[in-house]
Formats: structure tokens, sequence, C-alpha cells
């Protein structure tokens, strides 16, 4: 039983998915932005929403068309350059017209149809053209055409997110194919962050849900950015079962998992990449914590201070930040056994702090480690067993320019 | 019964207190960075401290002075340049040694003089020179020289912090002074926040901390700038009752702990005006709140969020990014009732939002608004009675310049 990564791969893989895309003119840019994505056969489906009390038109429909179909899903209509939130019941009812025309271009229900939006807040959206760029792409599906998708839902997204996994099972192989769109490097009200999961194996709607609330836990819910989540953010899962192989036991369940995991990791790491303004990708390690949930907060509190990360944008090893950050989490911890290492993939750990005190280091061995692209920082409380690991970028100047400049 | 503002007031205008100053030469500027606060006769005494699990040697020192000694303190002394945090037995040996030299200059005991450091973390006191100083400050004191003590305590700060208020009861009048050093846009790990306020009015100790606690809620912590506190942010305060005028009960106590109030209100806000990369002062109000603590958590979720702030930055209305920074907080509310006004002094406020749908208002009026150098937001969440305002600037593209090359 192997699991690969496919860095090429993309929802069109598994078999039985296709997708098509139109441009409906909402983009000033003039790029595509409306993608269908269509099973032949009916689909197990699940979803994670954001915990944003203020949440967008899409997520109120998608919620309720869960409730009442997670075994027949047929479709995924997405828009991007408007995100139908703070609309009111006239977005409401847009989401809805949105489900009734493509169910209509694909013969199928509504409920068959889950529905995404994403860019501009308070807008409502251009009905017509959304109309004519639901038909248009309905005409076009393909099985090959996955990455026209990721390039239809993107934002300030600078490249399309796409990435497959194939898992080899004793009974057969079946395939897991993801699409994403950033969350700019916070998660602005323009760029939610949004990913459609596609996938030939059998799995039955329960144990399919199950999996999405492990992988996303263990993925999205990791690249803690600044702890903002948008109104509209919703990982989306189908599952056609056209491989005829079963992953709804046993070790296939776990292995079925571990790939949606895998593969759910792979497109969160793309999103904090193409963050907006982010130079650098960080791991943020924290182990000797009480609990994964204390680790966490401690790994956010430190992934999300703005100190931090200008810190992470200005090559400064300033660990002084970095503990502070901790200290500041709520997470309790006895500072004087605190621990700090740095390190970059070239084997070059660095340990700057025992003790909470400083070690005596070579601070340009330090300031090398953090001028690389990717490096990590492993702060150890020395009070507990758990661990986690966050991902997060650096703060630059040229992200407060996007975003003081944004609307304008 | 009146309180009055006195905006060039300082520690030195209550009777009995003394300031002097030195200059150790840890400042690579040259600056004074040593300040000697003393007062005459015994003064009750109070301290409010950072809610950072990590703390500086002093804060440690002083929790533990306090324990023994509220009642016949003597003075405070206080360096910049070095924050004497995470510095270990070491560090809290050097804060005790400060004690030791100050009460020595000053003919006291140890436990009659409190400690404050600010600056750089993990970096040993130069004890040479700070004696040196602490000699040369007490060689210096004068009744007139409060704002040179402002001056002293400065690191990031462009200009010095200090006001008074005057109380005039029907016993007599009773003055309270006070000075402040800022904490950045954010609580850098330089800049942290202090504040030392002296009265010549007659206050138990208990009362003092008890009024300190009043004052400090409702100002010092409603300058919420990202949620961090740095590992030294101390405020205290020093009564010697020289006045001969008793605010130990009735409507006197209530009139210092108003004037207290006022005058951390007035110190609290030169910081946020002086914080790094700061061009814009934004209250950020929020109403309809079930509790008060419930209002400042949506407040802070508001004046802490980077999207918020690039947009206070960019003069852009971008009312969806303070409704979801709103929704993110926790704090349970039905966004179908928000309401969002902005305005500025210039009596033109404008409602955005009106039950969670953008008004029909003139986007050229907004960004006026958000263009002038004071403004505010007020949020009302429909839903109870409570409210509160928090002070908070703009995140500009200065301030990432100036945190990442804050150690190079």
């Amino acid at each position: 039983m192997t699991i690969k990564l496919n860095a090429d791969g993309t929802v069109t893989d598994p078999q039985g998915f296709q997708v098509g895309t139109a441009t409906c003119g909402i983009k000033a840019s003039g790029n595509p932005d409306l993608m269908l994505l269509h099973s032949t056969e009916n689909c197990a489906a699940a979803g994670m929403f954001t915990t944003n009390q203020v949440v967008g038109a899409p997520v109120t429909l998608n919620r309720e068309t869960l409730k009442s179909n997670t075994t027949n899903m047929r479709a995924i209509v997405a828009n991007s350059g408007i995100a139908n939130a703070c609309t009111g019941n006239h977005g409401l009812n847009n989401a809805i017209e949105m489900q009734n025309i493509a169910s209509k271009s694909l013969q199928c229900n509504p409920n068959q149809v889950l529905v995404l939006s994403t860019g501009v807040i308070g807008v409502q959206l251009p009905m017509e053209k959304i109309g004519k760029g639901i038909r248009t792409a309905s005409s076009n599906l393909s099985h090959n055409s996955g990455c026209h998708g990721a390039e239809a839902i993107m934002t300030t997204d600078t490249n399309p997110k796409y990435c497959a996994v194939e898992i080899k099972l004793p009974t057969g192989t079946v395939t897991i194919g993801g699409i994403a769109k950033g969350a700019g490097m916070v998660h602005p009200n323009m760029a939610t962050m949004l990913a459609c999961i596609t996938t030939d194996a059998q799995v039955p709607a329960s144990i399919l849900h199950s999996a999405l609330k492990t992988a996303v836990n263990k993925s999205f819910n990791r690249i803690s950015i600044d702890g903002d989540t948008s109104t509209s953010d919703s990982v989306l899962i189908m599952a056609n079962g056209t491989s005829g192989i079963s992953c709804a036991q046993g070790d296939s369940r776990k292995a079925f998992t571990a790939a949606l995991t895998c593969l759910s990791t792979n497109l969160a790491k793309q999103i904090v990449r193409d963050g907006e303004g982010v130079n650098k990708f960080v791991t943020v390690h924290v182990t000797g914590a009480p609990s994964v949930k204390a680790a966490h907060i401690v790994a956010n509190s430190i992934a999300t201070s703005p100190l931090v990360k200008t810190a992470f944008a200005g090559s400064d090893p300033n660990w002084g930040r970095i503990i502070v950050a901790a200290g500041k989490s709520g997470v309790p911890f006895d500072s004087s056994k605190t621990q700090l290492w740095i390190g970059s993939d070239l084997e070059d750990e660095l340990q700057l702090v025992k003790q909470a005190t400083p070690c005596d280091y070579d601070e340009n061995i330090a300031q090398y480690i953090f001028s690389q692209p990717e490096f990590y920082v492993h702060l150890d409380l020395g009070n507990g067993e758990s661990e986690i690991s966050v991902w997060t970028g650096d703060l630059t100047e040229e992200y407060v320019r996007i975003n003081s400049d944004y609307r304008t």
C-alpha cells in the first residue's frame, strides 16, 4: 500500500470528473471567473466551512444542501470576483439561482449542486452574466481541464493551485485530486480560501466527512496567518466511487485519510507560498506542550505576531519576539524551561535559547538561516509531550501595499 | 469639584516629587537613558504589570517589593535601552543591584525602590555604567525636571509623553502627574509600555491599587494594537500625601479615580499617536454588545486586524473587513442586525451598513473620512446594551520597515 503525490495532478485525475470554465466578465482582468466541476456519477459529499459568524450566502446554502443530500451530489459551481457575502436575502436568492441554473444545465436536481463564490464583499452578483457563464461552462466540460478550473477560481492568487495523490491498495488504485485558491497572506475579504477535492474511491458520506475533518485539521487549519477566517472559507469533497475500490474500512480507510491529509497539506502549503507579499515560507514547530490544542495556540500566537513576521521579513533572528509571542498566548508554561532552535533545509540547526536565556551562538549563522526562502523555528516549552507544526509567511511592506491599495 | 487636565504637566507637578536623569551610554544615540523619580516623603504605592507569562526581571522584583511594602515607597529607578528580560538569575541579580544602588544614593531601604527597564531582550545590563548613572541622577534631583524623566525612558518613541490633572475638592487641591513611554505601534520587545504616576493626595495603598486598576482598565488596556503584551509593561503609582488632602472616601475618592482615569487615558492616547509607523488615530466604538467584556473582545478583534488596519492606512472605507473582523472574534451576534457608522470630528457621521447590508452612501465622503488624521468606526451589534471604545492606529509600510530593520 503506497501513497504517491502528483504535483501535476488535479480534480479531473480521478475517474468520472469533468471541469468546464467560462469568462463571465466579473473580473476586471478579463480572466476566466466561473468553474463547473461535474461528476458523471452520483457522489458522496462532505464540506467544512468557515468558523466566522458572518458567512457568505453560498456557505449558508451549502450547509442546507448537505443537510438534505450527502449521497448523490453531482456538481460544484464556483465564481470568482464577487464573494456574495453581506448581501442579505437578495444574495441568498442569487446563490439559489446559481444552483438552479447549474442543475438545469447538468440535468440534475438543485440539491445535487454545491455553490462557491469568492471576491469582494457587499456586492450583488450580476446574475445574467453568471447564468450565461454557467451555460458556457457546462458546454465545455472536459476530463482534462482540472487546471483550468483552478485558474477560474483565482482572485489575488498569482498561480493556480492543484495536486493529486494516488493510493495503491491491494484491491486496486484510487485517486484523489484537488484544486484550491489562496487566502492571500491573511484571509482577506476578497481572497477566501476555497478547495474542491474529488476522488473515485468508494467512501460512504459519513466516513468521507470524518476523513475530511481529520485532513482539514492537519492542513488548512494549520496555515495560521493572522487568525482571520473569511466569510466564505470552504473545503468540499465529492467521492463518486467509479474506481470500484472501497475505502470504507480498515487499512484502506486509514490509507484514504492519510492520502487526503497529504493532498490537503500540499494545497495548504501552496496557499501560504502564494500569500500576498510573502517572500518566505516558515514552519513554526512547537513541542513540549501539555496538549496538541495548547501547542496549536502557542504556534498560532507566534505565527500571527506582526513583530515575529516582520523579523522573518528582515532576516532578523530576533528570538525575543518569538518567546514573547508564546508568552502572550495564554497557555501556561514555565518560561525558564523554554528552548528555541532555528534551521533551514541545509541541516544547519542552531540553538538560540536554552532555559529562557540566550545561547552562545554565531549571529551570522542565525541571520543566514533567517535569510533562506524556507526555514523553521522550533520552540520547546518543556511542559509536556504534545507538539504541532503550523506554516506561515513573513510580513512585508508589499503586503501592506497590496492591502492598503486593494479597492482603490 | 472640578478636574482639569494640564497637557504640560508631569510627575514633578505634585508636591514633594523630584526627578534626576543621567546618560549611562546604553543608548547608541547618546541620549539620556536613566531616570530616578524620588519622593521626599514616604508614599503609598501600587503597580499593574504585563499579563505576559514571560516577564522581565524588574517585573518579578517589583511584584516582590510590593508584597512587602506598599506604604513607605520612596523612589522608582528606570533605565532605557536594555529591558533586562530573558536574562535569567543574572538579570534578576542586576535588578536587585539597581535597587540597592538607588537606595544607597537616596539613603533609604532597598524595598523602598521600584525598578523599571525597557529596551532589547536577552542582553545583560552594564552594571558599572548603570551604577554611575544612578549616582549622577541622584545628584541632580529637581522639582522641575519631570519632562526630562519622560525623555530618559524613551526608546523608539519620537516624543516624550507626560501630563497632569488637578482636582479641586472642597477641602483643597490635589495633583496627579504622569509620564509614559510608548509601546511602538504594537508592543515590541524593545518598546515596552511604561508609566510612572505621582500624586500628592493622601490615598491608602489599597484604595490606590483599586483606583489604579480601574484607571488602567479604561485607558492603557484599551490601546489595543495587536493584542501583544511585552515582557515588561508596567504602570506604577506613588501617593505621598503632601497636599494634606485625603482622597480616601466618598466623593473625593470618586474624583481621584476619575482624575486618574483621565490622566491615564491621555497618556495612553499619546502612546497610540506616537506608535511606530502610525499616521492615523482611530477610535473603534462597539455598542449593542451583551457585556462590556464582549464589546471589548469585538473591538480588539477589529483594532488588531491587519486587514482593517491596512484599510485605515489606505483611506479605504472597506467596511467588509470590519464586519468580518467582528465575526471572527468568537462573540456571538446575529450578523443580520449589525450597523456600522464612520465619522471624524467634522460632524460628518456616515452610516455604511444597516442590517448587515450596505447603505446607499457616497463613497467619496466615506473615503474623505478615512483620509482624516483622526476618525472613528462605530459598530452596533444589536445584541445588548454594553459598549466600549478602544484606540488604535493604522498599519503602514513604515511600520514593517521599522520592525524588519530593527536590530540590523
